[in-house]
């Protein structure tokens, strides 16, 4: 963790005190296990509890791919974290801390760009009790790249393989909002005025879902599940692969489009668009109630769009429309490759 | 750990099996605590074996600061994880995983390129015997970003802020080499034919001093450590800041110009030059007996080339020269700094 301890330090210094979490995603109080902070060549992490794991996972952003020049910083800080963030939810881990490299313009110091991105990251920090352990801070073409430490129970953990023939399949939240904000801002899309705030808080300042995987986890109510950061239909595709199933999903059940968004568009972004960070798991039919109330509970919607099977090709995807006719979902299922 | 499943998927086929390290810097075989490894949105790792920390850390390296486009990707691969895993040395821990993060052009993986740079990559892991456990690979201009985790017992880890008045500065290797091989690429200087190749190889294949820092922290020989990555005075001043002391330099104990070179390029190379990795720790004199025959036993040179001291002003450097006269070292101490 070399480099320029002066701006390094700056920033890290805006965080919270160790072992002072912020409102935690869990109820339960958190302690630090962090027997050395930032400052140091490494940081230096004590043992989860008996009988958990670290959940570990790292995502980077990249201006002019996954954000532009021009974004505002502190949401862009926010989300950095957030997606990261998302990855732990989708295995049911609880968030404990980050390390984040980043280049940055020589700029981005003198401008407060990099102050306020650093505003962002602490709220999300703050918002799920997550605290940075560790940095690297670089010149460069802006560039963000976070690792994120969960705890979970692993036997528990929320894995891609796990779906089973019979199960439900559920999508949190509206999936596709984040898309509808990309085309407007992008300006392929003219979005209602009753729109455009939700759908560019949708892209901006995504959500992870990380009370809605504890619980799935806690509660054992799931049998697999992912996040959906490349399109809906894609990541459907890594859960029926991995568990060895098909699966069928029910047109009808899935959300509406929003008020002034033609149906083709809305398919598209809903079972095509990326970037929502909604969870997409599968559970048995005997969960239903139990999903419904903590639906509830947690004030997040909870859509039950169809199913596993373990006949048909393993892999494949079949979407019925209202009308119990197939649609044909391989042009929108090739999800987003950043290569193609 | 969103995104471009087939390249990730292939990079990360090419390494060891999990639980099948090679050659390992530590000699007690290395069981893998790896639970669920890449493929997941997370990696799931256990706890260490009882009484173990995690020793965490991250470096980014960007093309156009770090390396240059033309650049040899294999010794580029080698060179990302290597710089990471010297920062587990530094703390006296044993190298065990890594994330990489990478953002690289559309035509690294057409020409390959990435293949080349993954070699790299493996043959450092596969030395140090540290797997692998996940990534994210992106479009965007080249960057790399690593998190690595070793494991050490939290009491022995090595701190900068253990130094104690009376210690030993020592220094392993002939750190300057790096600094001498970049101006060679950059043609600001010209190497002696019989200097490039050594130049070049500490330049683009540094060492991780893994085997000296486990060895340190097993035998209890250091009171504090750090690598010199940005500079020998300026990370030495780090250890004086941090341990409240100021220090000395005796010129005349430093390692000589090779030949060829000239005093003062030498001087600027070896104090201010970084990227070299080597260790600058400091010691009790009562250990140098057992740090002479670690440094035969290891088969790396150990110069004794200085001390601490409390009187002075805290965090002061002295150079010594042959003539117990003392240098001014302002300039050379300022190191390299990615924004000046």
């Amino acid at each position: 963790m070399a480099g320029e301890f002066a701006l390094i330090e700056r920033l890290l210094g805006q965080q919270l005190e160790p072992g002072k979490p912020g409102a935690t995603a869990s109820e339960a109080p958190i302690e630090s296990d962090v027997l050395l902070g930032p400052g140091d060549d490494c940081a230096l992490i004590a043992p989860p509890a008996p009988g958990l794991a670290w959940a570990i996972s790292t995502d980077m952003l990249v201006e002019g791919t996954h954000f532009l020049s021009t974004d505002e910083p502190t949401s862009l800080g926010w989300k950095t974290l957030a997606v990261n963030l998302s990855d732990l939810a989708a295995m049911g881990a609880c968030p404990r801390y980050a390390t984040l490299g980043m280049a940055i313009q020589a700029a981005d110091k003198d401008t407060g760009w990099i102050d306020r991105f650093f505003l962002g990251f602490k709220q999300c920090a703050e918002t799920f009790g997550v605290q940075l352990i560790g940095g690297d801070t670089t010149r460069g073409p802006r560039n963000f790249c976070v690792t994120v430490f969960g705890t979970v129970h692993p036997a528990q953990a929320l894995r891609r393989s796990g779906a089973q023939a019979g199960d439900d399949i559920w999508i949190s939240g509206t999936p596709g909002m984040a898309a509808l904000g990309l085309q407007h801002k992008l300006q392929t899309l003219h979005l209602p005025d009753a729109l455009q705030e939700s759908a560019s808080h949708a892209l901006h300042r995504p959500q992870p879902r990380v009370a809605l995987g504890l619980a799935l986890t806690e509660q054992a109510l799931a049998h697999s599940c992912l996040d959906v950061s490349d399109g809906l239909l894609q990541d459907l595709g890594h859960i029926t692969a991995a568990s060895g199933l098909s699966a069928t999903i029910m047109g009808a059940a899935l959300p509406g489009a929003p008020i002034g968004i033609a149906e083709a568009v809305w398919q598209d972004c809903l079972l095509g668009g990326g970037d929502d960070y909604e969870l997409l798991f599968t559970a048995p039919p005997s969960a239903r109630p139990a999903l419904q109330a903590l639906s509830q509970q947690l004030d997040v919607p909870l859509h039950r769009i169809g199913c596993m099977q373990a006949h048909n090709n393993v892999g494949s995807i079949q979407l019925i429309d209202q009308h119990q006719q197939p649609v044909d979902v391989a042009r929108i299922r090739g999800g987003f490759d950043h290569f193609a």
